[in-house]
């Protein structure tokens, strides 16, 4: 996405609000509960020459699925913004950020996102959904996207992050179904965990939704901040070494790319989606087998 | 089930049909792939004066999801049966054996489950339903369930045989629902491999499919070999020891037994299903974690 936003200071947010920094900080530690670090984020954007920031805080590690659950969010902002806009802004963020991320498969009863907004930001207050609002709206996404995947990187055991990208799907809905089919698979999970480029389980997972695609289509790789692996061409498997697949899969963020119909160079390229989960370590047994009720 | 099996020897079918017994254990074998133990079953039922035999043997370890895959299963018999008899009996013995394990959520796209019968017993040709076809079909279904079981007991990385029975339900696919969403939560299967009495677990996991039960009405316990445990009572923790929960919870054989809506005494107490699965061990996380492609 390109998108102009100014990290800040975490807690700052709250300063810049009238309020206490400290009070943010003691705040989003409160929240936490099995979590193993905190998840916070605030950042800036320029709206008609005047700073508008929004802050996040969140908790949640286990039983993240399928939609939010078991996670709590509060966000906060001084944009001036009318509140069914806002309210607009915040569902479609959610679908695309906290609803696209699973721990375990398992889920609960509880969880909560809220924005609040306080028009201090002295911004023109946006009140339809023009480009103001459409800057605001993609700097919540990436707040909101940023926060999910700190979720799903803290997933309980969690060694390394999991990104999966579908893109050539015949529906967003689709791709997302796919996504998700893919981070939450055990065999995936564990093949991550032990840095297999295992493209087999990968594409096996493709195939446990109802979506419609042509597996003879199918393109496959993964990526990671130490390099890139093509391992599928149109269904079939590539020769790649496996010194190689090591060393890409051995980071701490790996993604997943899938590109059910790379299609005619330049020609679009149907739907996308992106989910976040983590791998399945020894870790995850030991916590959930060790627990005491 | 009240029914009159004699369980024989295994191979000895192969004899009883003329064959080779050498030949059946060679191919009980031959079939297994990550399996570590072998998966066969023989038994013979009184058909009016005639003893009619029936052999199994299937292979299946992990992958083992939603309906039968991956496994493959093998069933001869020397009942004289109508072809299209015996297809029914097959394919509802299916639905409520092998097509409610699970051992991890992943699938495949392989699997194949085949009966076949040469008339050879002599028994009367069953050519309707009546007491002769629901001896038979009783027996297959005894036959199935049993290799089911062996199934699940040999998941990949398995500590424990998982069984979930639950009543009460307001139709057999609503209990086969709640019952397979039980034994693949990984938290209920983590909280097993522990020996953890997590009550609340499996209460969660009904939660998560779209049945409609009354929580504050279930009832659950744990049985085994060693004993029984009830630990809930119209859906509130009952005090239980934990020294009791360990000895019960650490045999090999666990049963989850939920009742939805225990009921007045003597009432109907709504429909019934049964699920198999295992626990979820760090020999799992190993088993695919260190696999390489």
């Amino acid at each position: 996405m390109q998108l102009d936003v100014t990290p800040i200071e975490a807690g700052m947010e709250a300063l810049v609000a009238g309020l206490s920094k400290a009070g943010s900080i003691d705040a989003r530690e409160a929240i936490l509960t099995t979590d193993t670090m905190k998840k916070e984020l605030a950042l800036s954007i320029e709206l008609g020459g005047k700073t508008v920031t929004i802050g996040a805080m969140a908790k949640g590690s286990g039983m993240i699925h399928p939609n939010m659950a078991t996670m709590l969010g509060f966000i906060t902002t001084d944009c001036a913004i009318e509140s069914d806009l806002l309210h607009e802004a915040l569902i479609g963020s959610v679908r695309r950020s906290y609803n696209r991320v699973s721990v375990d498969g398992d889920t609960s009863t509880n969880d909560m996102v809220v924005v609040l907004a306080n028009g201090m930001a002295g911004n023109a207050p946006i009140v339809q959904a023009g480009p103001d609002y459409r800057l605001f709206a993609d700097a919540l996404d990436y707040l909101n996207t940023q926060m999910a995947k700190m979720i799903a990187r803290d997933g309980e055991g969690a060694t390394k992050l999991i990104e999966c990208v579908v893109t050539g799907a015949a529906s967003e809905a689709e791709a997302e179904a796919l996504a998700k089919s893919v981070i939450t698979s055990s065999l995936v999970k564990t093949a991550l965990f032990g840095s297999d480029a295992n493209w087999g389980r990968v594409l096996c997972a493709l195939g446990y939704t109802p979506s419609t695609f042509d597996p003879d289509k199918v393109h496959l790789a993964f990526e990671s901040p130490r390099g890139y692996l093509e391992v599928c061409a149109n269904g079939a498997g590539l020769p790649f070494s496996e010194e190689k697949a090591k060393l890409v899969l051995g980071a701490q963020e790996i993604t997943i790319l899938v590109d059910l119909d790379p299609g005619v160079e330049g020609a679009p390229s149907g739907c996308t989606a992106t989910a976040w989960g983590c791998d399945l370590s020894y870790e995850y047994v030991r916590i959930n087998g060790d627990y005491r009720t």
